[in-house]
């Protein structure tokens, strides 16, 4: 069986941490926006009133007659399905955890260039962005990366990984946030890095990952660019 | 075994949707911040470097030695555990899909005061706030409350609650968004009421449930305030 996944077609997004777990599982799935007439179905789905669970927005999974929306909940469920995820329940639920706060951070990331609408140009938000901006690279920024580097320093079976001695899916999002942030904030990235070594660490195993590599070097990755989540504005990374 | 809850000690905000799993649940608790020195012990955890598993923020919930973290994290332990969450896979996901839809709208209630910084004050972010919460009023509200509209009249086994037949973390939780709503825009609400019936007849039948009725008239209810992620700004609610 292969999993349709929806999410928009020309931006990484919220779809990506869904397209990395895929990715490195190996899965068969279909990004259905980038097919013919792709972006209409979904949108179509979103517009069904006959569904009775209906998803709210993108990113959501078909598997089989079922449809799965909300990131972290299509990564609980993928994580469970193929071994991206401890299978006690301890683990299994600090796996979660933590990516609901890379959620977190990445909400607060979309919102340093949308602080007034979602629905609104950067350019009609430009000034309120700054004032943003300014909290999120001085407070936040450094709050959530050393976070991050104390989860993988105090991890009793190593640095190598956030939870346990194997691969999670919550890996794979902290790489795919640091690979984002890079691209949006590198000033900001830099000035923190000495003090997140394990994260940066973290990254590279990642990326070097043969699976995520083969993805990261095909045209199924799509370039980080200005629509997106992670948007490079120098004005708001001085 | 008693559960302690971690949580600011004045304020409903998150660890209300907690505290209100574990008062339909009969489960015994200690809501640690509102006892003696709770605070400092929660702050203490908070900045603890040798826990493993440690909480980015509250709430958290202590159960044996283990922390658990993350709001709809908490509430997919305590649904499983206290039959507030269907068993079979389907359903407990579709549950939890709603909690964190649930948990983005209460992001984005709390950003309408807060658009620049958690770290500044309502009146360092006034005029911010006003230009977000025109968007939020005309596009976000009526978005999300139609959308739970949407899923309790499509619910198969009838509109009573958002899953299946027999209440759920998530029809608690919608219960306190209205409540949170109401007292926060009231206008805003009066007038998307009109599109939302079966929205507000779940809310009226979670207040009336025996255990809910009995916490809402305790003194473990505190009061709805302006410290609080629903918050009253006349200014705000036109």
């Amino acid at each position: 069986m292969r999993y349709e996944l929806y999410y928009w077609a020309s931006i990484q997004g919220r779809g990506e941490f869904v397209r990395l777990v895929l990715e490195e599982a190996g899965a068969a799935y279909v990004d259905i926006a980038r097919t013919e007439g792709g972006e209409e179905r979904m949108l179509a789905l979103l517009d069904d009133d006959e569904l009775t669970c209906p998803p709210f927005a993108p990113p959501f999974l078909k598997v089989g007659n079922r449809l799965i929306g909300q990131t972290a909940n299509i990564l609980l469920f993928l994580g469970e399905r193929h071994g991206l995820a401890p299978k006690r329940d301890a683990g299994r639920l600090w796996t979660h955890q933590l990516q609901l706060t890379l959620g977190d951070f990445v909400d607060e990331v979309h919102d340093v260039h949308h602080p007034i609408a979602a629905s609104l140009y950067y350019d009609d938000q430009r000034r309120e962005a700054k004032r943003r901006a300014a909290d999120f690279v001085a407070n936040r920024l450094p709050k959530f990366c050393g976070y991050f580097e104390r989860v993988l320093a105090g991890n009793p079976s190593g640095p190598a990984h956030l939870v346990g001695a194997r691969l999670t899916y919550a890996d794979l999002s902290l790489f795919q946030v640091v690979a984002g942030m890079r691209y949006a904030f590198p000033n900001a990235m830099a000035r923190v890095a000495p003090q997140c070594p394990q994260v940066s660490a973290l990254h590279a195993r990642v990326a070097a990952r043969p699976r995520i590599a083969a993805y990261l070097a095909s045209a199924r990755r799509l370039p980080f660019n200005q629509q997106d989540i992670f948007r490079h504005y120098a004005e708001l990374d001085r």
